[in-house]
This record gives structure tokens, C-alpha cells and sequence, in this order.
């Protein structure tokens, strides 16, 4: 078995141990060009290898690319900086060639979301037909020099490239071709979750945090969850956050201020048209952005249209989607969970529903207000003021979450009823979100 | 006269006595949804929208994307804050509908480039063709709720654009059709100099800062700096940053090190395939990279085509040219200038040659090793040894842009022999860079 690894321009020994079964398992093709002791050599590339599938890897030695490396000299490093160095935070990003992690990735190697004294190594995951399209990434993360960036690998199999990540960022999904219903997109990319959940079941470290960005995101995360048992089910999110944004500025916008002073901004439910942003608890410069902005006409006909349309306007105007902000949210959306939300504020996120104070259905991924003590956990918010209006809505977007929930049941290990979304007419896809 | 503002949710006064101005001029149109004092309207704006090429300006009242605003009531914001605020460097980018610039305006924007406590004002120059675009790059700029961006505005007259400005990027340029000469773009980019540059010397801050990537950045900035007698020659770069942060990669890949201690490394010259990576003075970790890698046929022989066919690998693998590494080695060249470089390190820009200690021929823009002291300016690191490798290649670039500048000597207002280049058949060109 040829073991390569694919490490990354140096790295440091977070994973130092599984050298010496590597290399018991005998290494071949050293590069002719380094020198040392092999630092690392990574199984999962290994397996990837081994199906000839990834045959950059195999071919390391000779590509004029220099992306990829069989050997790493930790001894030519600063020894001081290498003691002081933290462990790398392992990142896996799914839908790795595409446009929203042409964003996040060079975002998250920078070190703006982890933090400036926080290593990262990056695993992307793409598809066969993407493999160049990944080395492309790869080459332009190590032209860009990031100090904190330690690693960066590809990989196509789930099974591979999740191998103890910290985080699993879970871009990647079909898009709804023509003529295709809600129902056919769950089936579809419902496959991929099954996939991933149980990848990140067998492989990834039991505490990893798994951000669904994939849509539909929300009932993709359940499937992944579901799959995944191993992880606590709390660890498990999909991005309402871009939502969050664009509802915070649309505030801003209508009441004249600045966007900063826009706080505690809910987006309830679904990641579709039946999301509910919830101008109610908002506040904007510590007031109640109801009565700052004073037009309840506006905010209950026109705010969420306003939020809802951005995605489809922007594709018309700019050609194609979101890209540079969906990535910006990702981050934003990271970072609320790595350091602690400020006093009073809260941001949204989409958690399973188990054991949530507002009386909606379990077992469902829901976006509510939650806070967090930036250890990578989250609290659900208690106690927002749920009047007629939000309550009426809410529930309609939970009656679409339990609908999807049923829909994907043999996904999911559950008996579920009849799939009632096939065949549905009406389309809750957010516009903009093929 | 129609006065009118495209300021981006709200900002703060830099400008603000520009507004009894337009008021006198007799502002149309108030935003219902907007109450308070205006706050600024943008000289720039009005004028384009006088000239009807502007038309989101003229109905930004009615129309529902919420980007541009027409007043912006200050007194909403919190006082304390508002009071602490720097003014915000006006930063004008041109090109900025297209690939790099959507990398680099969102790093700008998070404060990664120009400081975490610096407020930042974009100003976008695209052309008519690429108006909607820009719309939509201001709306995802908007949704990233970038606390330190204050402001947005497009336009497509960098007469208007480049206000005030600070600093000027000048990405955008024509790429090369097929059968194209050298000379032929020279010519056809030189135009667009012509005109970036009389803007810049008419209405940009004399102190503006100038970076060309926008190819033949050479030259380009030498036709810019030649028509812009109000700013400071020393004022205009042309990038080459990205060539020494990928000779850094190579180097350090070479030798097997991460690439944080591959030190002074220089380009020297013109950004084309006659540039000179200087593999003489650099370090590894303190050392002379040459005694470290101990290679000499690699780094006379392989390591500049390994810097130089990077661009071309990229867009074979990934399908399209460096767009991210390219904005972050931008990012790089600015952050060098705005804050002090190392002790003992230097970094690449190409720079005018007036007075420079190597003997190069003044009067053309030629990449050097530079320092600064962090406030914009540079200086030229003297004293390093060049040896009869450097010396031959150094002199070729030499000549390439002595060459170049007597071909676009008539937009220089100089006296020019004639262009040599003309039926030239030797492509200088950087492979990836059409």
C-alpha cells in the first residue's frame, strides 16, 4: 500500500502518531527534493491514493507543482515558535471548488474566524470532476503565504477527508435542476448528508461542529445528525445567518442607521420562504425596533420580501449568487460560536429543536436566538416576547420542518409517514438559491 | 442640477460641508423611508447622474434594493462612537465588478488591510457595461455588515470616482485579444492610464497612493504617475507582489521549511516573464537561501519558470486566472506600506526609478527590494549584492521597460524614439495573465 502524504508546505506534529503506522506500512516515493524525517503521513490521503483516484498524490514526487509534499523538517523550524504554536484547528469544507468556499476558505486561512493565534488545517472536499479544481485552491492557499494556514489536503471521499476534523463546513449540494420539485431535492442531496453523517460518524473527532450550508440546509443537517450519532446532536447547525444580515441591514436601511446598532435580530424556522425574521425582539440602538421605526405596515408586508428577494436580485444584477457575503455569513456564524456573544445581544442559528423552550416540534433543525460562551457551544434563548403575528408563522415553518422531517425518514432511520411534499406545488426555495 | 448621494448605510462625516452645497444646488427627491439632516451628497455622483449614465442614483427613492440612501440622520448613531471614529480612508478601486476586485474590496472592507479601528469608504469605478454588477457587489457588501465600511458608492468616471481618494487600485485593464502584440495592448491600456491618471492628478488627494495591477502594470503606472504632476512620483507602484509571494512558496518548498522564514526575497523589474526573482540575497531562517537549498542549476535554471508558469498551472487546473491569491497579495503590498516592515526585511513593488542607488535608468517603474516606516511612503533597501547573474537579467528587464516607455512616450508627453516593440515577436507576457 503506498502511503503519501499530501501535507502542506510544513506543518507541525498535531498528528504525529499515525507517521510510524505509515511508515510500518511502508512509504514509497520519497521527494527527492526534502530532506528529514517525515512528519506526517495521512491515511486518509493514503486510501484515495490507493483507488487511484487521486493521483496528484501518487505523482507528488514528480509534479513541478509543489503543492504537495511527502516530507516535512520540523528541526528547520523556530523551535520557540513550533513550542508555542497551538494545535491546528481541523477545518473540512465540503463543495470546496466552488464560489462560496473560493471565499470562505482563503477567510478562514487568514485566520479572521479562528482567531490570529489559531493554526488551521484545511481539508477540501470535492467531487472526482472537481480534483483539479481543488489542487487550483490548494495552489493559491499556499501562494498566499497565510502563517497560520499548517495544512491544507483534498480529498473526494467523505471517509477520508473528515479524518478528526474540528469542524465540518458542509457547502456542497446539488443544485434543483429544471422541473424538479422540493421533494426530489431532499431525495437528492439527502443522499449526500446520509453520506457525510455517517463519515463524520466513523472519522471525525466526536466533538466536531458541523455547519450545513448545502441546501435544503436545515433538513440536510437533520439527515446528517441523524446519521451521525456518535456527535451530540447539539453540534449540528444550518446557516440562517446570511438571513440574519440582510434582515439586520434592511433595518438599518428603513430606520436610517447605521447597520452596527441593529441587534437581537431572530430568524425563526426554515432556511425558505417560511423563515420568520423576526422584527418583534429586535432592537435597534437598544430600543425596540418597532417603535424606532414606527410603519408596522412596512415591517410585517414589506421586511421579510426585502430579506427574501436580495438573493434573486443579486443574481440578476451580479449575474450570479452571493458568493462573498454567503461566505462573509459563514464566517460570522463560526465566529459567534468561538467567542462569546456580547451582553444582551443573541445571533440565529438553526438547532435541532430537542428539549427548545418555545414548544416547537423535536427532532427538527430550527433557527432560533442562542448565545454562546465561545467555547463552540450554544444556549437557546428563552423568554422573546412571541406574539400573534410570529406565532402564527412560526408554525407554519415548522409544519414545513416536520413535512421535510417525514419526507427523508428512510434517511434517517425513523418511520415516517407519507412524503406530503411530493407533488407540492407552491416553492419555498429562497430565490437566488437554485 | 440633481444632486444626489449613493452613500452606503450611513457614514459619518468626513465630507460634510460638501452638503450645503449640493443643498444650494437644490437636492430632488428625498427617500421617504429616510428622515434627518443629509449628510453628505457626493459632488461625484451628482455628476454622473447628471449625465444620465448613472440611473440607480436618479431612482434610488423608489427603487427597493435599499443600497443607496439619500440622507443618513448622524444623530441616530451612539455619540461616543461616532466621536471616536477615524476619518475613513477613501479607497478607489477600478475594475471592480470583476474577479479580483471581489476578493480584495470584502478584505478591505473587514479591516484586514487597512487596520481594526480604521473606517474605510469604497469607492468603485467599473465601466457601463459592468453598471448592474457593481450594483451588486455594493448589496453584498451591505449584507456583510462590515462595521468599519461607511461607505460604498459606484460610478463609471473616475473623474468622479477618485474624490478625495486616498488610495487608488487600479486593477482594471483590457486583456490581450488573440494576435495581439505587446504593443499593442501598451497602447490600447495606455489609453485608459491616460485618462486614470489626469483623474487622479484633477481630483484625487495629492498624497493619493497608486497601485497599478491592471497589465502592463509597469507601464501602466508610468503613463498614471506621467499624468498626474500633482502627486508625488514616489506615489505609484505597479504590483509585483504576487511574484515574490510565490517565489517565497517555492523557495520554501525547496527547501522543505514553512514559508514564514523565507525572508528579503526581491523581484526585480518588469511584472513579465523578463522580472528577476532573486534567489542571491534571500533567507531561509536567517541564512542565504543559496547556501540552504545548496542547488544552484535549480535556482538559476528552475526556480524563476517556477514562479512564472504558476499563473498558466492555475488556470489549467482551476479554469480561470488567481483571483483570491492575486487580491491577497494586493492586500500584501498595502499592508506593507501602512505598517512598519521588519527589522532587517524588505519587501517587492515596483516603484519610479528617479535616484534609485542600482543604476537603473530613471524615469521608468521598475520592482525593487522597498521599506517603510508604516505612514504610505517607501524606501529603496541599498547595498545588496548583485552578482553577474542578477546583473545580465536585471539589465534585460531594464531594457524591456526602457523599450516600453518609448513606445508609449507620445501618452507620456516625453520625447520617444520609436517602439520597438512593434512586431516583436517574443511574448513577455506572465502565462494566466491574458
Amino acid at each position: 500500500m503506498a502511503a503519501l502524504t499530501v501535507s502542506f508546505a510544513g506543518k507541525i506534529g498535531a498528528t504525529a502518531p499515525r507517521v510510524a503506522n505509515a511508515r510500518a506500512a511502508g512509504r514509497v516515493g520519497a521527494a527527492p527534493a526534502v530532506r528529514g524525517t517525515p512528519l506526517r503521513v495521512k491515511s486518509a490521503s493514503a486510501r484515495v491514493a490507493s483507488r487511484d483516484s487521486l493521483r496528484v498524490a501518487a505523482t507528488a514526487t514528480e509534479a513541478p507543482l509543489g503543492v504537495f509534499k511527502l516530507e516535512y523538517d520540523i528541526s528547520k523550524d523556530d523551535a520557540t515558535k513550533s513550542a508555542s504554536w497551538k494545535q491546528p484547528v481541523i477545518v473540512a469544507v465540503s463543495g470546496a471548488a466552488g464560489q462560496i468556499s473560493n471565499h470562505l476558505l482563503f477567510k478562514i486561512a487568514s485566520g479572521e474566524v479562528y482567531g490570529p493565534d489559531q493554526p488551521v488545517a484545511l481539508r477540501l472536499l470535492g467531487s472526482e470532476r472537481s480534483r483539479e479544481a481543488l489542487e487550483g485552491v490548494a495552489m493559491e492557499l499556499e501562494d498566499s503565504l497565510f502563517p497560520l494556514l499548517r495544512e491544507v489536503s483534498i480529498g473526494i471521499d467523505p471517509m477520508d477527508v473528515f479524518v478528526d476534523a474540528d469542524w465540518a463546513l458542509l457547502i456542497g449540494a446539488k443544485p434543483r435542476g429544471p422541473g424538479m420539485e422540493r421533494a426530489d431535492l431532499l431525495e437528492m442531496n439527502g443522499a449526500i448528508f446520509v453520506e457525510q453523517g455517517k463519515a463524520l460518524n466513523a472519522v471525525a473527532k466526536p466533538t466536531c461542529k458541523v455547519c450545513v450550508v448545502g441546501n435544503p440546509c436545515n433538513t440536510n443537517a437533520l439527515i446528517a445528525m441523524e446519521n451521525a450519532p456518535n456527535l451530540d446532536r447539539r453540534n449540528f447547525h444550518a446557516l440562517t445567518r446570511l438571513d440574519e444580515n440582510r434582515a439586520k441591514c434592511q433595518l438599518a436601511l428603513k430606520a436610517g442607521v447605521f447597520y452596527e446598532t441593529v441587534t437581537n435580530v431572530t430568524i425563526w424556522g426554515n432556511h425558505s420562504t417560511t423563515q420568520v425574521p423576526d422584527f418583534v425582539n429586535a432592537q435597534i440602538g437598544g430600543e425596540k425596533a418597532m417603535d424606532v421605526i414606527d410603519d408596522n405596515g412596512w415591517l410585517e408586508n414589506d421586511f421579510t420580501p426585502a430579506i427574501q428577494t436580495r438573493g434573486g436580485l443579486l443574481i440578476k444584477k451580479w449575474g450570479r449568487s452571493s458568493a462573498a457575503s454567503t461566505a462573509v455569513s459563514i464566517a460570522d456564524a463560526i465566529k459567534s460560536l468561538v467567542t462569546p456573544t456580547p451582553e444582551g445581544d443573541w445571533f440565529s442559528t438553526a438547532v435541532c429543536t430537542d428539549g427548545n423552550p418555545y414548544g416547537i416540534q423535536e427532532g427538527i433543525i430550527f433557527s432560533m436566538p442562542c448565545r454562546s460562551n465561545g467555547d463552540g457551544s450554544y444556549e437557546i434563548v428563552d423568554g422573546l416576547e412571541i406574539n400573534d403575528w410570529l406565532r402564527e408563522r412560526i408554525k407554519k415553518s415548522e409544519e414545513e420542518l416536520t413535512k421535510e422531517a417525514e419526507c427523508v425518514s428512510h434517511l434517517t432511520g425513523k418511520l415516517g409517514g407519507a412524503c406530503e411534499l411530493i407533488g407540492e406545488k407552491a416553492d419555498t426555495m429562497l430565490p437566488g438559491e437554485a
